[in-house]
C-alpha cells in the first residue's frame, strides 16, 4: 500500500498526516479526567503560545476546520446585508460549497479580479466603491489567503498598502491562513509582522495542513471585534467538548517551532521541484514558487503521461498541474517526480 | 494533579479521554498519506462497521460534534417554517445556545412536557395537534434522547408506539444517541432493535463521551432523507479534510466492541454508586438509575460537604446532584464517593 | 353580503378596511410620477410627521406587515447566538410561525412568565439570570407588546421600572406595538411618554390595525442601533419599490389625528361591550378590558348559542372568547352582541 | 410639480402610480370587514382569475414585492447547499443585496455569461457542468427574467430549448416576472404559452410595475412545488393581514385586460421612442428594443445635455443611458425626449 500512497502525496497537502510533535502533545493530553469546553490546561496553555508567538494580547479560538473558521470570522464582521470583497480564486468563493453565505446568513461574497489571487488596494477599491445603494449589500470585509491558492505569498509592504486601503474604505481585514505557516516560512517573517503590524484584524491559522489532525485557531487581534465569539462557536457546532484534543498540538506545534520546520520542509520541497525542471523543454512554472505549491504548464501527453506512471496531481486550479507538498514529504518522491517529468516531456 | 482530576471525573462524562480501542485505530491511520474528505480506507471500513453492527444498509456520515450532528440531522427533516418536537429537558432545548434554530434557519422547537426527559405518543400528539394554522410552525419531526438526559432509556415497546404515534402524525423521529450506547448497554439489545427496528429514521451515535477524541456519526436508515446530506456537512463546516481521524476510531470502537463494553463500565458505576447508597437516610435517587447518570436528591448540606471535600458534580439539572460516569472511571473512586456521601449525610 | 361581513366583524381588528384619512392620503399619493424605494416626498413627510407626533429625532423606517417588521427590529438587537425575553402570550412567541427566529437566524426566545401578558422586572430578570454559560444563547432583548396581546396596557410607571431592569441588565427594550395607538388612547398619554421617554429603544407601530391596509413604522429611538437598517429591510424584502403608498397613508393618521381617533373608538366599544354584559350571570372579563379586546369567560352553551346566532369570534387564546374592535366597528353591532350575551347566558 | 414628476418619468417603470383598474378593484375592495390572512372572497376571486389567466389549475400566492417572491421562489426549489444559476446581470444577482441568499440561509447564485441577459441551454450547461463536487454548491435551479433587464424577451422556441437542458440537468426552471406582462404584449403569445407550456416551473408576475400599489403573484405550476409554500411566507413576512388589498387589484387587472393593455402602451412608448431617433447620428440602441426599455449609446455630452434640459435616466446598467417606459407614460412626453436627443446630438 506504500506505493499507491506516495504516489498520491502530491494532490494536495490535506493528504499528510500528524506530525510527531502534534502526536507527542495529544498523547501527553491523553491522560486522566479534565475539564470540557475548554476549561482545560491544554487549551490554556495553547492560547498563551499563541499569544506569545504573535507578541500581541490576541484573543484565541479553536475550531474544527478551515471552513468553519474562516466562516465564522467573516460572519463575526459582517450583518447578512453586508458584503466580502475576496479574489476570484479565494478558497472561501470556489470551495466551501457556500459555507460564508451560510454562517452569515447571507453575506454576498464579491469577486475582485486578480493576478495570481493576490488582492491589491486598486482591485479591492474598485469592487468597494462600485455601488452605494441599498440595492447592494455594502462592503464591510476583504478576505486574502496567505499563502494564496496559487501559492504565492503577499509581502508586508503589499499587505500594508492593503491594509490602508481597507482603512480609509471602512473595511476589516480577514486572513484565511490555511497555509500561513508557508508564509511565514517563505518570507522569513514573525507571525506578528505578517498580521497584526500589517493591519491583519482576524487571523484564521491552519494547523490540518501543517501537520495536525484536526484544527485551526482564529486570532482576533483587536479584541472588541471578538465579543461573543464563544457563543458564535457553541451555536455553530464549533466548540468541542474535548476541547484539549484540540488545542494540546498546537502546544505540540508551537512551543518548539515544530510549527515553522514543517512549512520549511514543504515549501523548500516545492523549490525543490521546479529547480530540478526548469531546464525542461515545454515546462513552465504558472506561478512563481514562493510557498509549497508548484503550478505547471505542461503538454497534455506529457501530463498523461505522469498519470500514467502512477502520479496524482489536480489540474482545475490555475490551468495547469498543481503539486502540493507537505510536512512529510519525502525528498526522494520529489526527485523521482522531476525525473519522471523530464522523461515524459 | 492527578487528585483534582480524579476528583472532577464524576461533573460530566465528557471529562474522560480517549480509550485505548480508539486510540491504537487512530494511531494505526497515522501511517503515510491518505485522500481527504472521506475518501479514505479507514472511512470506507468504518462506515461498513456501522452498517454491519445495525444489520442494515444504511447512510453513514462523521460529524465533528453533537451539536452539529444533531442540528443537521434535525435540519434535514425540516423546512424553516416547520418546527420540532422535543422534551423540555432535551439537550437540543436546553443547551446548544439556539444550535438548531441556527442550523435550520429558524425551525422552532416545541417543548412538550414530559416525565424523567421520556417522551410519550400523548404527550407528542398533544403539541403535535395543538395548532393547525399557518401563524404556528408546522412539526415535522419529533427528536428524543436515549438514554435520555435524565439518565432514563426507552424500551424498545416505548420507542415503538412513539415512532407508529409519529408516523401516523406525520412526523420523523430523530434519536439524539450522545449516550447511545449506554442504552444498547442498559437494554442489552442490539442497535438495530433500539433503531431503525423500532421506528427511529435518524440516529446521531455519540462517540466522544463512549471514548473517542471527537466525532458522532450521522445514521440515515431510510436513506432518500439522506440525499445531498454530503453537501449539508460540507458547508456548515462539518467535513473534515483529514477525515480519516475521525473515522477511524470508530473503527476501534466499533469492530471489538469497544463501544459497548466502554458504556457498560460507565452504566455499572452508576448501578454502583446508588446501591451504595440506597440505605443513607436523607439520600434518595431522583429518577430510576437505567444508564451512566445518578440524580440524587440530598440535603444542601450535604452537597456542601461533598464539594469541602473536593467531589465535583453539577445541581443545575433535575434539581439534584448529578454525577456521571465514563469508560474510564474507577470503581475506587465510586466507592470513595459513596462512603463520603454516606459520611455527610 | 353586509350581514354576513358584520357577523364577523369581532374575530379580529385586522378584519377591519381603510379609514377615511388613510384612504384620502394614498389617492391623493396616486398623482403622476414618483421616486421609488422611499425617495418621495411622501415617505419624507411620513418619516417627519412621526418625528413630531414622537417629540424626537428618531430614525423611521416603513415594513410591509408587523412579522417582518418586529422581527427585523429584534434581529438589528441581536446576533444569531444571542436571545430575546418575551411574555409567554407574546405575539413573536405565538403566532409568527418561526419568523424572529428565521429573520435573526436564530436567535431563541426565552418565555417569561407572566399574569396578562405583562412582563416585570422580576419575570425579566430571573429569566436573564437564569444562566450564564456559553450553552444558553445570552439575552440581549426584552420584547413587550403595547397593548398586550390580552388587551393589557403598560402604564408609564410599569414602562420605567422595566426599562430600568433591561438596562441595568445589559437588555434592550422592543415594543411590539401592533396596537400601540390603542395603549396611548387607554392611558391617555403622548406616544413620547409611552416610548422613549419611558425607555423605549425601538417601537414597531402599527398601522394596519390601526387603519392601514398595509405597513407598520419602525421607529429607533436611539439613532445608532438604526445603522444600516435600510440594508436589511432590502434585503429582507421589505423595502416597497413603490413606497408613496406605505407612506402616504401615515401621512393621512399622523398629521389629522386619526390614529388616536380610530383607537379611541375601538377602546369605547370594547368598554360598551364590558359594561353592557357586567352584570349578566356567569359571564365574566377574565381580564380588565383596558384597550380594544374584551376576553369573557362563559358556559360552553353560551359561546355555542352566540355562534348559532352568528357571531364571530376566537377562544384559542386566554382560554375564554376574545371580542376585537376596530375604528370601524358599529355601536349598534355592540349592543346587538351584548343583547345576544344576556339572551344566550 | 408636475413638470418636475414628468421629467422624472423615464428612470423606472417602478415611479408610476396605481393604474384606474386596480384602484377602482381596490376601492370595491375597500367595504366592510373581511377575513384575514388571505380567508376573504377577493383573494379566492384573484387566485381564480390568474388559474383562468394560465389555463391551469396552478397554485398562487401572493407577496409584497418581487425580491420576496423571487427570493422565496428560489428558495423553494433549492436548500441551502444547493445554487441557482442566473445570468450576469440578473437583478437577483445584481440589485437585491443578497436578498436570495438571505431567503434560502446561503443558496449561491452561479453567474452564467450571457448575450442581452438571455440565457441560453449552452451557458447554463456550461456553468452547470463546471463541478461535480461537494466543496461546490450543486445547482438545483436556473432563475430567467421575461422580459430580462436589458429589455430582451425569450421567444417560446427559446423557453423551450433552455426548460429542456433544464431538465435534462435536473434543474428546475423560475422566472422572474416583474415584467412578465411585457413580455407577453411584446410576443403576443398567451401567459400559458410563455410558461408552463414552454416548461416554467415557477413564475413571479409583477404586479408593481404593471401598474399597482404593491404585490407580486407566484404561480406554481407544478403543484407539489408549493407544498407548505404559504408557511414560508408568514414566517418570511409576506403574509399580509389585510390580504385584499393585495388580491383585488389583481383582480381589477386581470378581469379586464388592464394588465395587457398597459404593458403594450408600455412596449409602444419605447418603440416610439427609438423609432424616433433611429436616424440621429451618433445615436443607437445598445440592445434591440422588444419590451419597455429602450438603451441608448450616446455621446457624454448629449447626455450631459439632456440632464440640463432635466431628462432622468439611469446610467449604470448596460453600459448606456436607459429609458424605461409605464402604463402611463405620456406619448408627448416620449416625443418631446426625442426630441431633444435630436437636438442635444
Amino acid at each position: 500500500m506504500a506505493d499507491i500512497l506516495n504516489e498520491q502525496q502530491f494532490a494536495s497537502d490535506n493528504y499528510s498526516g500528524v506530525c510527531p510533535e502534534a502526536w507527542a502533545a495529544m498523547e501527553a493530553a491523553n491522560a486522566g479526567h479534565a475539564p470540557a469546553y475548554g476549561a482545560d490546561a491544554w487549551t490554556q496553555r495553547a492560547s498563551d503560545a499563541f499569544r506569545e508567538l504573535f507578541e500581541t494580547d490576541c484573543e484565541v479560538f479553536f475550531a474544527f476546520n478551515g471552513t468553519a473558521a474562516n466562516s465564522m470570522a467573516l460572519a463575526s464582521l459582517c450583518q447578512s446585508y453586508h458584503s466580502v470583497i475576496c479574489a476570484e480564486s479565494a478558497h472561501v468563493e470556489t470551495d466551501e460549497c457556500g459555507a460564508p453565505e451560510f454562517f452569515s446568513n447571507g453575506s454576498k461574497l464579491l469577486v475582485a479580479p486578480s493576478a495570481d489571487g493576490l488582492l491589491t488596494p486598486d482591485s479591492v477599491r474598485a469592487v468597494a466603491e462600485r455601488r452605494s445603494d441599498i440595492h447592494y449589500p455594502k462592503p464591510r470585509a476583504v478576505t486574502i489567503t496567505q499563502s494564496t491558492e496559487t501559492g504565492r505569498v503577499y509581502s508586508v509592504a503589499q499587505l500594508q498598502v492593503l491594509s490602508e486601503a481597507c482603512r480609509s474604505l471602512g473595511l476589516r481585514l480577514h486572513m484565511d491562513g490555511a497555509r500561513f505557516a508557508n508564509a511565514c516560512a517563505a518570507l522569513q517573517l514573525s507571525p506578528a509582522e505578517l498580521t497584526w503590524k500589517a493591519g491583519i484584524d482576524v487571523l484564521c491559522f491552519g494547523g490540518t495542513k501543517n501537520g495536525m489532525a484536526v484544527g485551526e485557531a482564529i486570532l482576533f487581534f483587536e479584541r472588541a471585534l471578538a465579543e461573543d465569539f464563544d457563543y458564535r462557536c457553541k451555536q455553530a457546532g464549533q466548540l468541542a467538548s474535548k476541547m484539549r484534543y484540540l488545542s494540546a498540538p498546537w502546544v505540540g506545534m508551537l512551543e518548539n517551532g515544530a510549527w515553522l520546520r514543517n512549512a520549511r520542509h514543504a515549501n523548500a520541497c516545492a523549490r525543490r521541484l521546479v529547480d530540478a525542471v526548469a531546464d525542461v523543454p515545454g515546462i513552465a512554472a504558472i506561478f512563481p514558487v514562493e510557498a509549497n505549491a508548484v503550478f505547471l504548464s505542461a503538454p497534455p501527453d506529457v501530463l498523461d503521461g505522469l498519470r500514467a506512471r502512477g502520479w496524482r496531481f489536480y489540474t482545475f486550479i490555475g490551468g495547469g498541474a498543481r503539486f502540493m507538498f507537505a510536512w512529510d514529504t519525502a525528498v526522494e518522491r520529489v526527485d523521482a517526480l522531476a525525473r519522471d517529468i523530464r522523461a515524459c516531456a
